[in-house]
């Protein structure tokens, strides 16, 4: 059987690049804990590619690189700013919290899943009012792409931070699916972080094709102060970290992220246009990466999974539902779906 | 100058019952931290009072009883529902995170601060859904009365409560304005609180009267394990405690507390009806406690404030305030007001 | 019965002065939380009191004050030293690793409960060689008087603090009994505190007579920066503030802390005078505060037992007991201690 | 050049098994989050390995291994008892205190980084004296092998836990290097563990060949609920699960796991018995598992350091160096530090 399984972009492995490059840092001993040769030339890639010194601290999970970057840009008695919907307030099972101690996440409105600069502003404008009494308003926090698989231009990520900074608040960017939004839009890594107004990013890798690799970049090296300890404490501080950088370095190696992205984003537009002549069947965001969301009726929703095909029902609704596509997912598979999806709208 | 203050009821001073408690409870020396007879004769009043058994951890201030009953019903990687405008959710600073080791607090909607039940049944059915991802749902906290003065009646309560603990909630009820609603309601402490599904109460007093004396009473001993340790390490285990009970036991004695709130009640539904004929004021919610919000043109709020009376604008709005009666609010301090009120309006 | 508790200073009650300034601060309205007159007057008397410059922060436990002071020197990945048993350490149920996020705190040892310089240098000396997987060096934390009734002279504090500041430590003091120090050493509070390179004093005053009120000071107006958001979020920030800065305003007026203070350390001296000629009695260590603590035979310390008289046994020790005179502590409660002591030593 | 890193098993690679199970488990997608056949049979290979039902968390760091068992033991308020020179203790920056909200470590003595019975005893039986003013001991963690490369055996263990269990305790052991007790010891799996009254295992596998994979391993399932939420908060439930459980599964298989740590100890003896002939050197502990520490006179230490030798001196000390072997050490590299050894000490 073809594959069927749209439910995540992680539930693919991983390209065979990456792993080829596992097997090439498999030499010798090496330092531990990221003091060493291939996690030093990683840094230097990554500022190349984002035109910029900057600071790398490579994880192996999106929630600990979200994390950290709350925790080390708001302190305990601080304030989040994300979307309601944002994969740090919503997914998460409280990190940002636990990392923070106790940070506040407050949650904003706007459409696909992208925060309304209107609400941005009145939210900031009304804040501090309650001076010691109220969390400090410190942080904003971005999903690229979002997690209505929608991409912010960098006109309005810019938007957005010069609000945010107008308020002394600092940013960062949820990058779990930033190759996708990428290369939707066409711009630089350089253009949709710090020249928005960026200061740290969450850099994925494993949803588009590694094992478990994601970065945290820091675009101002005062931002990155003591984060070293934050990561140790939190557990990711990895001993034989070259396989963590290996990974990136692949990744990154020859534009494969762009590719892989390339490739995911396309099927997903394909699943989108595929459904268009399904009845009952509405798209409910612009597909600007590797996801589309449907509404469905619960014919074509239940036949689909009696089928074999792989998707979930997004949280808090009864009948929207995700499909996502991987840097690997074949063109059959999306067909396969699209005629299925057709047959049982009838 | 007579009394112009309506900023809040902390504003006031102390009963003169409560204050000569203090003088009569310096008897010789007592056993500290709450092993004394004064605070044992008042786990037995607040028993009679409330019709059950019940275990009763005095402290300082409300912050302090909300978050420590949020601790005690939230596991770190547990969430709190409780109205967006709580007091726990927007003026305690992240008192209940850092209590609970990062809990969430989820805000709901509904009118008068009051939750909807159906946001809350709609908010419940959808909770648990991504697993481990989210942060199970755990706790339900109201405020009695709400942030905008109304009551829950019984009844009210009970719906809540009953949703709640069909999802397997545990109730929290914020009652730093307990005995303005308590009066309002002419119902029993009983009815409102355990009665109605109510498993800890934070028993207000500070706001009514006392100095500093607040008391959190937990209906369920099965609820009070450890929470004097975790009182403890909050800073809020008070060496000299037998002069916060000796607050709450006069606060108590003879139905001082009822009469209190009866007569902030009244002042609070002068200012209401005061303003009954004032131009362009506009009463938003019904006064079921000691509080009354008005919006106010500039014209009168502004002038009102050259004019010395004292009222604070409500946070995250630009034209609707609080005006706060105290338990000694004098009923010329409220003709004052609204004649000035008239005036200004012309 | 006269007298016979020497449990704790903190089973006395409230110097008649005191309550007395309780009574005259109920005069009609006050800003609340610390934005009133008698807190503003206050900052100014210690200030006076302290020849500096300094920050106020009131509260009402000396836990708050130890924790607040140490969340606001110390990062979630500090380290904070201190004496193995300072009272930090082992009597406030973790108090400061809730405060701080998880801090570490590192007891080190020393005769009388004061921390060894030798001990300190070593220990420094040696840290940080983990980098990234230690807890970084933050802050030195001192008790004065110790927590075995000791007392650091301004010569031993500055050779403490000046290491500590070597490697870039803060340094704070647990005052909770900073009055029986003072006075039994003869200096100034300059002398003992920010002369001697203290930057933040627990300054107590619940033990030596007020009813609950101590003071969180700062020295360095910088390490202030929101610490009022801390205390607030600790649930520390009382509403009717005025009641406990009225306390603290009586306690230093016209030296009646020095007072109380001195009439307290009179009776430990006597209690520790007493105890020379008893059989089997042996003095632990110097008096020079309120406190004695003797190692006591069974006989002698099963007999006061059973004669009525309070006193503990201190912890981690089988046959070492503390007997602790209050500011009210009368000299014929003394006399009868050591008489029955005496008889009982036969 | 031949290997001359002595440093730690962490900077060997990855054995040549685990790397090509990796490859194995790249087929298709898979259920993500654990959710997947390999996990699923990894978790009944461990019930196989352990003669027991048991709870499987794969993780990828020590650290995340043991700051999780902490925090499923202890409450914030409670106390867990190590080793002072548990790595828990003193190299996890922080790690046990953020995941469990604020418990306190609380480090204890014994020889070669074994816990003394008779400490653990005394300190247990004086334990809970101060109520609620101090922290609840429900802890104990030891490590196996110990920080100074000794190991507990089956007895050891079972009087320690015994002793533990006797006051409430629970008992977590630390195993980042259990293979080589293990093997040294001569004992199964389970008597290393539940039969010795283990509660949870935190199961190394990074030192001793793998990439990066360890396992938390509960043998009471009731000490298991909710760990999962821990786990996705502390952003350590990885997507691609299959790829950490894919290391493990292959570190088990055939025994793997037991060569590579043979392999090692016998190195690490080889180390032990090459230096007894050197001059100056002395072996401080005994050597069952893969490190040895020695004493080393300054021209040796700095001779090998020059020669290239790859080795670090231990913290808190001034001439104690660790040597550690790793699963693939060459015998040969043994023979060469040896050899340098012996004729810098001349």
């Amino acid at each position: 059987m073809t594959r069927r399984n749209f439910h995540s972009d992680n539930e693919a492995g991983v390209a065979p690049e990456i792993l080829a490059a596992l097997a090439r840092a498999n030499d010798g001993t090496a330092r531990s804990y990221g003091d060493d040769a291939i996690t030093k030339r990683l840094r230097a890639r990554f500022c190349e590619i984002f035109e910029t010194e900057l600071e790398l601290f490579p994880v192996v999970t999106g929630t600990a690189a979200n994390a950290l970057a709350v925790a080390q840009l708001t302190p305990p008695y601080g304030a989040v700013y994300c979307h309601a919907e944002a994969h740090l307030n919503t997914d998460e099972c409280g990190a940002p919290e636990l990392y923070s101690g106790g940070a506040k996440l407050i949650g904003l409105e706007g459409a696909h899943a992208k925060i309304d600069p209107a609400v941005l502003q009145h939210t900031l404008r009304h804040a501090g009012y309650l001076d010691d009494h109220e969390c400090k308003a410190c942080t904003l926090s971005v999903s690229q792409a979002t997690e209505h698989g929608a991409a912010y231009s960098a006109a309005e990520l810019a938007q957005l931070t010069r609000i945010a900074r107008g308020y002394g608040l600092r940013v960062h960017m949820d990058g779990a699916r930033f190759a996708n939004a990428l290369v939707h839009l066409g711009a630089t890594p350089a253009e949709l972080t710090w020249k928005s107004g960026i200061d740290l990013l969450s850099f994925g890798a494993t949803k588009n094709g590694a094992m478990m690799a994601e970065a945290l970049l820091v675009f101002d090296s005062a931002l990155a102060v003591e984060l070293g300890r934050r990561r140790k404490r939190a557990g990711h501080l990895l001993s034989k970290m070259r396989f963590v950088s290996a990974q990136l370095e692949a990744y990154l190696d020859g534009g494969l992220w762009l590719r892989l992205a390339r490739h995911a984003n396309a099927a997903a537009q394909a699943i989108a246009a595929g459904f268009e002549g399904v009845a009952g069947a509405e798209l409910l965001h612009p597909v600007q990466g590797n996801e589309a969301f449907l509404r469905l009726s619960p014919a074509v929703a239940e036949g689909l999974k009696a089928a074999g095909f792989g998707f979930n029902r997004w949280p808090r609704t009864d009948d929207v539902y995700r499909f996502v596509a991987a840097f690997d997912t074949p063109s059959s598979a999306v067909e396969d779906l699209v005629q299925a999806a057709r047959r049982l709208a009838g």
